[in-house]
């Protein structure tokens, strides 16, 4: 069992650490399981273009954008809450021949909803 | 494997379910896997604040209203179906020192969006 | 490990593979996990209903509709991303007696999101 710490600059970012989950795979066969210890930001997979990662928190952003959320009397993330409940806080990829069998297209990436912050993730390999 | 039953109350709630959870964890080191077997029901991890949870609610009401949805010629709760494919029908949590890696603000919730019903978990360890 | 092929036919269709996975299915107690190696297309379990899928493909493509999406301007199928990122690229269901522990409604899908085309789905057991 890993522990990855990531250290998030903006508000709202995705983050691409496929080559960080890569490096740390450590068997031949098998399954890579990442999970992210937070309520305010995600982790899923999709591919790594601008474009798409642009459309995606504009999405987002439109589809939950900063109305009169409960939460806010608590806390000031309503909107982070509620836009890593539409992702996961965990993902699986299979290994083979010491390698995650991704997909062409297919990128890791932690999706942070309430920075900056310092994330922290657990890896672990079934 | 583990099964648990849980009654639930309302149309529509979010059951926090962290420490019956927790309680049935027995190895000091690996996965736990919880799986709901329903599909107008959901399980996912965030934050046990009551404003949260009303906004969540709020949120999925207002993206799903109840119009004339196809399948409620069938039955009816397209909302209740539509709704949980948005979620997932299965978590994963990290354990170690035979305790749940749940982050600080991390609770594990049974999502009902079509109660009151027993709903059935499968718990099992990796 | 199996590697399932499957043919689509449609730009957007959910095509049921309970019956493929079942089949596979070679342990008596355990996890099957089912991982698709792609990020246009995605899998996710509900209801096998006529009504259901065309809801949920209706869902869809009124909150994410063609509009002026960026990654457009690289390739031709920002919806088909976004679609696929309010879902998952794995699952996972529990096994017992050699049999998938799946809910009575429970079917297990293939959503496509960018055919027709070949789609790859990785099998495992836990």
């Amino acid at each position: 069992m890993d522990i990855i710490k990531i250290k998030t600059v903006k508000k709202e970012e995705l983050i691409d650490i496929t080559e960080k989950i890569s490096k740390l795979v450590n068997l031949d066969e098998g399954i890579c399981f990442v999970y992210i210890r937070h309520a305010t930001a995600a982790i899923f997979i999709n591919e790594n273009e601008d474009g798409f990662k642009e459309d995606f928190l504009y999405f987002l952003s439109k589809l939950i954008p900063e109305n009169n959320w409960k939460h806010n009397l608590i806390d000031d993330n309503a909107t982070s809450h509620l836009k890593a409940n539409l992702l996961s806080h965990s993902i699986f990829i299979p290994i083979k021949d010491k390698k995650l069998m991704l997909g062409t297209w297919q990128k890791i990436f932690l999706a942070e909803f309430d920075g900056p912050r310092e994330r922290e993730l657990v890896l672990s390999f079934i």
